[in-house]
């Protein structure tokens, strides 16, 4: 099934909450070994307990690169084991690079046989850089999402430079939107996604007009500070067209022996004041 | 040491020639096995075959992603097997991300026990997504390479965009500047160093003067068309402040049994086109 359309299906019949599995060695609960061995059962608790509320599970790279191999042998197991509890798997990576390079990236994450359902992308390079992941959406019912407005308190030292009566990030949403029309599924949405932080609610309202056809992948929801209300804008009307990632929040909600639980309850609290939000 | 300055005295003790270590299993030479072992044993023919004229090599994450958690054993194991025999390894990843994520790319790449010396990192974040990286380079001794202008062909579309009388790239590189002089080594330059492609030898010349702490890492030269009189900007004048990658022309400049002799004589080549230019 095209992306977007398999993502607008989750999101009606689950919730649009995605479950960011960043786990910290460290910060893993109590009787849980503190290694790559560790995150994998961490991660398999985490996604049974959210598994019926969460549309998807967006796993970032950086946290299982920490563990050398052992962690990136980790990642696709946990890749490959939300895949068969019915969850859409974004991997979060950020890949860039020039074309040839980054057909590898493509084929790496994106490939025919890849349990992984979307990548996150980052722009810097222009087309050369988001082309060939274009070709294995099209080709292998892929989808990604491209970094236009981030999060973190920075994100405007360049993605907010003044172009003419624009900024940099504006600039680049026409050029996704142009992207992602190319790449449309029955939901009217494209397979070609957009990061764009909760923590900038006036100029997500103003994406959301330049990039009507974009799904939205919202992070910064929860410890970031972004709130039910600051992501509403994201969605269109029928309460689709958007995702919304909280990774601390829910895999840390307990460090004690109910974190499984704890898990469930924060997941299913965020999709309940997202829907409360959207009404 | 200070990483610059290993950079510097490498330069000039063997040559700016950085090697590319982008094995693709397809292009392996005949007798080598197509698979993660096969493409260990190809790089460590490479790198005992470029050793005394390269001052350092770089591979390239992708293609050791692409091969799954055994290509990232094989790129963790040749890194290794590089700094043993005496090379710089800078590890070509273009990892960016939020500050907390950033940390745990930090550690990944850059930790006090890692063999990588420096990472690329993508500046489309921010500083939050450069700050990480930089204690590590302080407390370290390690470097990065932040992409300010790349080689490829639609690097324009964001790095080239108009801001007020001058271009996002050329914004960022006053920032990247201000960023370098905090970590200067005793060779004048900083283990901040930037990314900027062959294939634009006139951003490079104006480069150069915004950044005169930054040491240049060039890509783009050979397979992408970059040439020896395309790079000479963008050193100083004693020969260092710049190294300059080459990957296919080198690591691929034979198929045959001659693989390793022709790489080296490859190398010795590249070395001995930009020493000329430089004069």
């Amino acid at each position: 099934m095209h992306f977007a359309d398999a993502l607008t299906e989750a999101t009606k019949k689950k919730s649009p909450v995605c479950v960011g599995l960043d786990p910290k060695v460290d910060a893993l609960p109590e009787g849980i070994k503190k290694d790559a061995s560790g995150v994998l059962t961490f991660n398999k608790g985490i996604i049974d307990a959210v598994k019926d509320t969460a549309c998807c599970v967006k796993p970032q790279l950086a946290y299982y690169e920490l563990l050398g191999w052992e962690g990136m042998k980790v990642f696709f197991e946990t890749c490959e084991y939300a895949k068969k509890q019915g969850l859409l798997v974004i991997a979060d990576g950020k890949r860039n690079d020039i074309g040839s390079t980054c057909e590898a990236y493509a084929d790496a994450y994106l490939g025919k046989d890849s349990t992984i359902d979307a990548l996150t992308v980052n722009p810097y390079l222009g087309s050369d850089g988001v082309k060939p992941f274009m070709e294995r959406c099209k080709k292998n019912d892929k989808g990604i999402f491209i970094l236009v407005k981030t999060s973190n308190a920075s994100s405007g030292e360049l993605q907010d430079l003044p172009v003419g009566d624009e900024v940099v990030h504006e600039q680049l949403a026409q050029l996704v939107e142009s992207w992602a029309t190319e790449l449309l599924g029955k939901s009217n949405f494209s397979s070609i996604g957009a990061v764009v932080g909760a923590t900038y609610p006036e100029e997500m309202k103003y994406l959301r007009t330049l990039m009507p056809h974009v799904p939205f992948l919202i992070p910064g929801y929860g410890a970031q500070g972004g709130t039910a209300a600051d992501v509403k804008h994201g969605f269109i009307p029928d309460g689709t067209g958007a995702i919304v990632n909280a990774s601390r929040s829910i895999i840390n909600a307990s460090k004690g022996k109910d974190w499984k639980e704890a898990a469930a309850k924060a997941a299913s609290e965020m999709a309940e004041e997202i829907k409360l939000a959207l009404k």
